[in-house]
């Protein structure tokens, strides 16, 4: 039974997550009230409080979910791949796979807006931002090792470049649109292999 | 006299934008008001609603204000430079420098938020952006012809790249951090060059 109820409270907190990042992408996170919240989910305001004793909180367990998503679905899907061209390549297309989900796109974006959060809170969530950059930038370096690259493109450059390319297609991309998820993959693969490892 | 008083007016509405944009950077969008923007400039509120209407006009003028001098600083800074594969170089290099600067950072970087905007005045501003990534396409288009170039990357696909790894810099760049304006540039045109152009 201690089982079940802690399924049915993750659960509820998953779904609060989920409703407050559409509000918050809906009506902007400073106008959203955590009585919208609750009125969404049709809560009463202490059923919320029983789960989250603030906003900040409520964003602060968003942001953390959305680098649980690319730990669990870019991070740990790669590491075991031997090979480091192949895990570069597969790392790039998973990323792009999170980045274009429209299940999980209202919490990965949260990662990037400039919304206040108490600096304790923030430094915990810088931390785990570069925690993946690192990641990514090891990667590069046995890339261009595998390789005997000649690029005299950093790592850390390199990286950045790269986050920055695929993080940055929730600005501009549509469903449906011209460029879509295999084509964009391959496209920006074939842009960083030629131009940071080669 | 007449000339002076628009000079004025001018002036007067630069600085409401700039402290605007300041504000909007500290405290956030949402949770700032049309009375902390005038506190801020020790105007009446009167004398705030003599120049803007709405906090929305303010959101506007902004976002129409960031690409100016993205049009002044970037685009008819290059448009004059005949050979495409230095008009590209330079562009990089240009709209980095936009990025980076201290003194439009908080202007520019509203363009990337995602503040709700009445859709007729979201619409300009989106016709804006997308003018600019058309110039982009354009360049790496006449790049790619001019080199012979043999890289499947499309033009769009290139364009998009290049803009992310460029717009996204904000969102990493410290001051004073070991990745600093020139080698910075020197990177990402090797990155994009030898990754989309070859």
């Amino acid at each position: 039974m201690g089982t079940v109820t802690r399924e049915t409270t993750l659960d509820s907190r998953q779904e609060i997550l989920r409703t407050a990042a559409r509000l918050f992408q809906e009506q902007g996170y400073d106008a959203t009230s955590m009585n919208d919240v609750a009125a969404a989910l049709k809560l009463s305001k202490g059923g919320l409080y029983h789960h989250f004793q603030s906003k900040d909180e409520i964003l602060f367990d968003l942001m953390n979910h959305a680098m649980d998503i690319t730990q669990e679905r870019v991070v740990n899907s790669v590491r075991g791949i031997a090979d480091p061209e192949e895990r570069l390549r597969t790392l790039i297309r998973r990323h792009i796979g999170v980045v274009l989900s429209e299940r999980d796109r209202e919490i990965t974006v949260m990662l990037h807006e400039n919304h206040p959060l108490r600096p304790s809170l923030r430094k915990q969530i810088n931390a785990r931002k570069k925690e993946y950059v690192h990641f990514v930038e090891a990667l590069i370096t046995e890339v261009q090792r595998a390789r005997s690259s000649k690029s005299s493109v950093t790592p850390r450059a390199g990286a950045f470049a790269l986050l920055g390319m695929i993080n940055w297609i929730y600005q501009w991309y549509r469903p449906g649109g011209p460029l879509q998820e295999e084509d964009l993959a391959r496209q920006y693969a074939e842009i960083f292999f030629a131009g940071a490892v080669q």
